[in-house]
């Protein structure tokens, strides 16, 4: 029977030279800390120390959709993997039957980022030798449900196993954070700060999005009925996640369109979207001024600004309709940045008060727009490879293309970006192991010296991200 | 004097390591039949059993735009190539005079993948061991003028002798395919299948659309007086291709536009441009909205759905004027398949009997945009790298940039897609070696394991472009 | 303290093979004459025999973009590195202090083009052996200081002992030339011609464009008051500059957009275009046809023509306000060549007494763009990899996505386009280096043979730059 591979020098490039120098700066940054500054783990399962994550596929299928993406595209149902429907709809609720589908087509993910962590987290994670197939399907499950109903397998546990120092996690703006607090309270020493992500109430064309605004009400205490108490409602929610430790702001947007609207222009858009007249245009331009808008607040509060653009989301409206968000069909489009930005960068982006952090999916702006920019103004950085780019691949020509021009300072390091929380360290050894491999491209080819690979690698693997996101 | 080189290990990087993984890789696969799901070879020269090449020019330089284009653009003129003229006028009929400014140019394609199919081409397939140069031009125009006499290179056992199992040629829809009936009417064990190629009576904008639709009123049988007659007869002649053997179809557009019009709206255009009153943009939407009335079809007929985007063609207006279509002068434009896609894709692409395989010209569209619609949709795969880009970098690319997100089980292996027969087997074999040497990269990073690997390679090489055409 | 490494195998990959060859293919070209066809070096320092060139910080960092942007970018303002302000304000005047924050934050050009060629100025031009800090920051100012006294930092002597064969700067149309006149009178025997750039004149939203008119008029004699007379004083000053031994001519264009408009028209936007009166999109139109009457100027005069599209200057408009023009914030945008060129391709594009280079700083149109189209057009050439990618991986790219479509012999060789004099050397050896890697990488994959690399590689250090820009 064959075994899952995940030799000790996974990763590095085959050259005997080069791979000498990888495994020498891959050995400064193994052990160190996981600084885990963007991502979508539930805080709930930090709050209770009993927290049970339920079924391996509860824990690894029915949640993740890099998974059950690659599945349907061969034709598996999404109802026949346990995805729960919106539309309230039956799903397969037979675990192991679910577990089974996945094994059978386990040869999907070869070569694969997601072949990748699956492969280390049901090794490392949970120590099974065995390569996934149809055959061996239901004794790995049995093995991982076993591993599951004992305590280093608690959340809390695993944070500590897996060598987290900080985690931050993804609320929306009207989050009442009641897990953080919780979790606070407890005294458990685990570190997981809030992010603040208004989007569901400053894209008007959310689903819900008036709803979403009376929830601002609520939360904020301010009663939200033009766009001098939305922003009023806005900061006050700032200053609470501040308050409850969070350092940063999250922001997703189709496009990176910017542009100021005088007062009065916005509070005409909000009132009209209030009474749900308002037209794709006015969204448009109203999310673009929100964009500096949330600059200026950051100048004035000190969260650090990060902004993902380019997703159209739930591209499958049949799919949406039935499971809604976040199945698997965001589709990246082309994206633009260097005039889109310019207003926003024209007002803000020489105050060195703001660290604006810049994601892409689209590769091409790497070198021509974001590097670039990155490379002169001071408020600017750029975050890692997002999303389908966070792979071996994808992190080699990140680097490649975006340090030449942006250098290494003007990086952040590595964000794991996971709601899958067990593959957080696969996520973070497969960044560090690229880094290695990359940064030993430069000193077997002359380019720097040893002194300075081990900085670089150190810097990219760990103290970039904590010294960007202000986590220190 | 110098000799071809084309040694035992082409093409495999040239790390050790890699190379010998890649090696034992590449055994696998090396004498596999070749499958050849989509490609340009005129049924002619199989249907009869003593067809002539005519003289090494006639084979290797009159009739291949790959390489007239590289002499024209150092200045070379096409008159001078023997080029036939469209417009009647005078070429070079000297064909020892065209191989010696081909042989003396033969330089300008170094580094080239027309310099590495060349290379097999002369040295494999006629035994030439000289590089060719200005010197021995005229030498090895006799050598290969002595082999053209013999049997073994009439079409028919070169075909056998490639070890093809299937080659797809792309017919008009308005042809008769009576070669391939004489094919097949010949009792020869080859097989040739037509596919079914409509652009010529469905895009409105190419030359000589009013007599093509006459031609199709003739070749159906149904009078093509309206939308709904031209849609019969488009049935009519798929269930034709069908029953000659295509699994097939193919259509080349501008951009990957799609748009469901309503039956009256398409009626409307469509009768509008008989009479020759038609705008560019209602030719857009008309040809966007056939692309889903091919999805259609091909859902009830089970015929495989391909589509070239981003070509323009015929740039140069005069090469165009004076020498007519496929003269080197197509150009790729950027391509945008998210947005242009997504009406096609919300009524079809969750269908699992469609089989939809797309092409691009742009290789920011594959990780960007193919890839992840690829790595979702049921009825989306991904075709090889298509023309400019079917080199030994090209296809590194198309790896590196799509099998990580859409996996390899979305791609559908190799298409030759050549009009110049001999150079199949150098085509085929470049592309095994690529596939074995990306693979091997794979297994000495440890990322997949050689059984993996073993079965990788197969599926690249052979099963998957079987399996998606439905050949087997 | 650390030395700064300079190995001799720097650049080339580490695989023991490739390198071996890398380095038989750079020991070929390793001491050919440097051929500068494009640059923006200042003539007035070969003027005159003892032109000195002030500090350290003079010479290496307050004119040098590439350096004080990354500084910017990591919050040191402009005006603390010494950059003279537009706006008279004050900036720093100690040179001792710029050097210094030069050096503490010389860690920012680790991995980056720019730590390349700093490396190799410092200790290849100046002798500095110890890698720049903070600590040795005045020790090493000192050591420079002190060779800058020396007769052989004179830059006449720096130009032959780099052995440069010759040296083309950029002048403005209206320039009088006056330095080149200078140097040709002086009887020294370094080649450093002109080259005729009339953006100023051309392009009319150029800031002080009106006057720039007027300064035509007076330069060529020709009272530019209408499209004709402008056409004309345009003509008057390309004679003049190929009197002055110009070759060539360059056009800076924010998109590659032509357009042939009626000689009516033409006037009319030009008459307005004097009185002030003049739309965005006119100006684009006005600029679009003026690159076909280049186009059909160079056509009659000889001058090779190069055209740089896709920068949008001064992007940063609180950096121009205070400091003017390349100050660092000029940022690429996403270009388009295949349309926008059409109309000059068809009307020039098949001539061959035209030679037209283009530039790019979108990669993405290298494969799908440019190199079709430098593979079909007779007049069409492309220009090296240009400001951000001039650099390892940028010209990797470059190789690998040019030359198998274009053919290596539709480029042009190297431009170092600098206004950094000293960076020179170090610019085309790492040109020459990565080219040589490049080959060697064609060579060990039994791409070409190593007659052919051989010829490849002195063909891309050398003769196809003197051949392309008439220099021999």
């Amino acid at each position: 029977m064959s075994k899952i591979v995940l030799p000790a020098d996974r990763y590095f490039g085959p050259d005997a030279a080069q791979k000498k120098v990888a495994q020498q700066l891959y050995a400064i940054v193994q052990d160190l800390p996981l600084i885990c500054p963007h991502g979508h783990v539930d805080p709930r399962m930090f709050a209770d120390e009993h927290y049970d994550f339920g079924t391996p596929t509860d824990l690894l299928i029915i949640p993740d959709h890099y998974v059950f993406r690659m599945l349907y595209s061969q034709g598996v149902p999404l109802e026949s993997l346990g995805v729960p429907r919106w539309d309230g709809g039956a799903t397969e609720t037979d675990h192991r039957k679910i577990w089974q589908a996945f094994a059978d087509n386990y040869y999907l993910f070869r070569g694969t980022p997601s072949g990748q962590w699956l492969a280390y987290e049901l090794k490392v994670v949970f120590g099974v030798e065995d390569k996934l197939n149809g055959e061996n399907a239901q004794a790995v499950y049995d093995h991982i449900t076993e591993c599951l109903t004992k305590p280093e397998y608690r959340p809390r546990q695993m944070f500590e196993d897996f060598n987290i120092e900080v985690l931050c996690t993804t609320d929306a703006a009207t989050d009442s954070l009641e897990y953080h607090q919780q979790i606070c309270d407890s005294g458990w020493c685990g570190v997981v700060r809030p992010t603040f992500r208004p989007d569901a109430v400053v894209n008007m064309d959310t689903e819900g999005w008036r709803e979403n605004i009376d929830a601002l009400s609520a939360a904020s205490g301010i009663d939200v009925v033009d766009y001098k108490s939305f922003i009023a409602a806005l900061e006050d929610r700032r200053t609470y996640f501040k308050e409850m430790a969070a350092t940063a702001t999250d922001h997703a947007v189709l496009t990176p369109y910017t542009e100021e609207l005088p007062e009065g222009e916005a509070n005409a858009i909000f009132t009209r979207a209030l009474r749900g007249d308002v037209t794709e245009k006015e969204i448009k331009r109203f999310t673009g001024h929100m964009l500096l808008e949330m600059a200026r607040m950051s100048i004035e509060d000190g969260l650090v600004m990060q902004v993902h653009a380019g997703s159209y989301r739930n591209h499958n409206q049949s799919v949406f309709a039935k499971f809604g968000r976040d199945k698997g069909s965001d589709i990246p489009i082309p994206s633009e940045f260097t005039r889109n930005l310019q207003p926003l960068l024209a007002k803000y982006g020489n105050d060195p008060r703001l660290t604006l952090i810049l994601f892409t999916l689209d590769e091409t702006t790497y070198a021509r727009e974001l590097a670039p920019l990155a490379g002169h103004y001071p408020a600017l950085r750029l975050g890692p490879p997002w999303w389908f780019h966070d792979s071996i691949n994808g992190i080699a020509r990140y680097f490649d293309q975006v340090i030449e021009t942006a250098g290494l300072y003007n990086t952040v390091g590595f964000n794991d970006d996971t709601r899958a929380f067990p593959s957080i360290p696969a996520r973070h050894d497969l960044w560090r192991r690229a880094a290695s491999n990359w940064i030993a491209g430069l000193v077997v080819r002359g380019m720097v010296d040893e002194e300075d690979a081990a900085a670089m690698v150190e810097d990219a693997s760990y103290r970039l991200a904590k010294s960007a996101y202000k986590l220190g």
